[in-house]
């Protein structure tokens, strides 16, 4: 283990955090709120750590496919540590453990709230909640990278570990270069969104709150309703923002290069406009006597499918009241995800088609043993590599599924409740359903559930691999 | 395809479909009952169409994996169609989908019951219940192999589609002889368990069927109450049978043939004693103050974990009504299953360890690339294409657990009836939570829902494959 390297890389992401706080504690003085100066406090107690941290330079620049792994999920608990603490210290969250379930639910763009009365809190919070969102969204490693000529090619196990899907393709040969063009991406898109926004009326503050959640597919609301009291026009803006926020982010940088034919033809990004296709329209079918009038049933379809199949949360209206057949198809979606290489949450469309993929190739095996195949993906081989960890990935995810629901029954809560919080939680989505559905928190939850949950939304954000690393005892062991 | 071989075998399964139906025959004969007519009359017109279908010899013999997966899943179907007439033809079970459920859930020793009353139908339809089980619990191809000299070296793939678990050993080196030790083992508990039970005052009727659900591990009730009004004794014998039926049938035959240490080196055995333990404990805590006497608690703690871990179903309590922790365990219980090579349901224990040492292995492999370990178990390499099928069955399993209750769910039931509905059919489990609990029944569900847990029932059985590969069409394409 490279010890210096992780403390050298750890110190820099608390230099970030502390830059990133100046945001909130910016809002809270606009705002003439005390909140903010418990932003500008903790900004700059991490500033100063991160500069102790950071003194001296690490003997070894080498980071192993290991090291890049612990050192992620490390920076992301860290990370949230310390992006707990203005909450506790503002009194906006007077529980630590409570503040920490909010953090870790912003970074990992969860979305999931403890809180019941969301409008009471002050807007340096809000804003916080929102803007980490963001910053959790693309993954704060990534962004170091764009902006930081920290690391030579090692820098590409840190990105395989914070990055969505099965693999991570670099877009362009320097790793340095494919953070930029995402960011740069990513960037647009937040602006363009609370542009529209603010055109669309909505108070900057709202639009920015918005569009961090949006881009990042987070899904913290700032009204305790979430979106249900906006006009059709801004939810329908919200709506396509989530959408395109799940697409794999290879197909925007496939047209910014002119390579129009190439980006339509992502197969993964023609099942997921095809699964939010079919979803809509079996929920409309089911849900349209519900509502006064058929645009609104369809408004509110496609505005929960993209708010679940991207993991962000929004809501529009309270699909807890929906016949089981529409919100199961929302639980079906949460499983799903988004797609790979982008900021949603879930399984992930391509880890989908590849599982679909080889079950259809073990019943040809059966079928006719003598012919082999190979499972394609965009017309290209899927490494053996990828298809068994796809596969451990999946064994992982039941596991953690079934178990951690096991462990936060020990409250006492009902099924549906204890098995959608988990589902909301390591997808990243937000609210489940009944008790933690779209009008209820996380907040009755006990101090155990609750850090089970936060477990949960790390292992889900960083794709399980890396925060089991940091468990196993092999991890530690030498080479 | 081989047409002529799969006719002549689908034939030889109504021959002893039709000798099988001559117990609840002779049954209804000796309680007087009408419903014996029924039970002969579908008995001969199974005879004649099983002399028809075997009239002609077929002209090979040669069995490939594919027809040998068909021609089980086929004959599943054919045998279970016609198994579910004399329910319909007796009057106990008007609905012949409701009398086709009854019988898919006999055969697969799933013992999920449409019917409310169950004491008021006929003695002859009670045996006929209890009795699919025992003729689903080890199968009925195995018996056929292990009387018949029909096939040479190709029933090996019969009995691959049939038998439980990701591998079937060969006992001895004859497939046949195999069989016969298989099914000598399962008379001898059956008959075991049968005078145990008659020692302990229970009428030879309730015995017969206690016994031939318990080996087949099943779990249909011939009392409304299951067997919560039997003595504590009884309730202890088939707590301990169940628990034994879920054992893989390799230690027994280790046994017989004296190699006692190897029969106690099996890996699955420990951890599938080791679950039952932990999973007692931690329920009997959970649950000892809801009872008068912490006899009772432990007795109703082991009862339930010996009956949902080996998929027997069978209750002497309300689990409904427990804690949501304890009856939690016993849905994680659903899912693990017993050992491979019982007549258990489930994932089965010994995939359980495959996975987990699949987990195990991938976290090793990135923090140590350069090292290169293979999977053991019983201290012997597992092969390639076990790991892959394993994981392979995990994701269909994953697809049907997800597909089949979001179809399910269009009744407009809650989400825990209808995803534990799923999980005990899927499973060969029998009851579920909620409305599908100990106390309830699966008669209040949809003929479409129906069939879909019929499906479940049967994919489970059979451990999927057979019946993926019965309606991929690429199984009917021409080599």
């Amino acid at each position: 283990m490279n010890f210096s390297t992780i403390r050298y890389i750890i110190g820099w992401i608390l230099r970030f955090e502390s830059f990133f706080m100046l945001l909130p504690a910016l809002v809270g003085f606009l705002y003439q709120e005390k909140a903010g100066f418990a932003y500008l406090f903790v900004a700059m107690a991490c500033f100063l750590l991160s500069y102790l941290l950071t003194a001296k330079k690490p003997a070894s620049k080498e980071l192993y496919l290991k090291d890049g792994f612990i050192v992620v999920a490390l920076g992301w608990i860290v990370m949230s540590l310390f992006g707990a603490l203005p909450f506790t210290l503002s009194g906006d969250i007077p529980s630590y453990v409570d503040a920490l379930f909010e953090a870790v639910s912003g970074f990992t763009t969860t979305g999931a709230s403890i809180l019941a009365d969301v409008e009471s809190i002050s807007h340096a919070s809000l804003i916080w909640r929102s803007f980490s969102h963001w910053i959790g969204g693309m993954g704060v490693f990534v962004f170091i990278m764009a902006v930081l000529p920290l690391f030579g090619g090692s820098t590409m196990n840190m990105m395989k570990a914070e990055s969505t899907g099965p693999s991570v393709d670099k877009l362009v040969p320097r790793v340095k270069n494919t953070a930029k063009i995402l960011y740069g991406i990513y960037i647009f898109m937040t602006i363009l969104q609370t542009v529209i926004l603010v055109l669309l009326d909505m108070p900057l503050f709202e639009a920015m709150c918005t569009s961090f959640g949006t881009t990042g597919t987070g899904g913290f609301g700032f009204k305790n309703d979430s979106f249900a009291s906006f006009s059709p026009a801004i939810q329908l803006t919200v709506a396509v923002f989530m959408i395109l926020s799940g697409v794999n982010y290879s197909m925007y940088f496939l047209i910014l290069r002119r390579k129009i034919k190439q980006a339509f033809s992502l197969e993964e990004v023609w099942w997921y406009f095809g699964i939010i296709g079919v979803a809509t329209l079996l929920i409309f079918m089911k849900i349209k006597d519900l509502y006064p009038t058929l645009e609104e049933g369809l408004r509110h379809s496609i505005f929960q499918v993209g708010a679940i199949i991207t993991s962000t949360g929004y809501a529009t209206t309270d699909y807890n009241l929906w016949p089981p057949f529409a919100s199961m198809c929302l639980i079906v979606l949460m499983f799903i995800g988004a797609c790979a290489g982008s900021t949603g949450g879930g399984i992930k469309v391509s880890r989908i088609i590849i599982l679909a993929k080889s079950i259809k190739k073990e019943i040809s095996s059966i079928a006719h043993p003598q012919e082999v195949s190979k499972i394609r993906l965009n017309g290209h081989p899927v490494s053996h590599e990828v298809i068994r960890s796809t596969n451990v990935f999946l064994s992982i995810y039941l596991l953690l599924l079934i178990g951690t629901t096991l462990l936060i029954s020990i409250d006492g809560q009902n099924f549906t409740t204890n098995f959608t919080a988990v589902v909301a939680t390591l997808n990243n989505t937000g609210p489940g359903l009944d008790m933690v559905g779209p009008t209820g928190n996380f907040g009755f939850f006990s101090n155990l559930s609750k850090l089970v949950l936060i477990f949960n939304m790390l292992a889900g954000r960083l794709e399980l691999f890396p925060i089991l690393l940091l468990l196993f005892p092999v991890s530690y062991r030498k080479h």
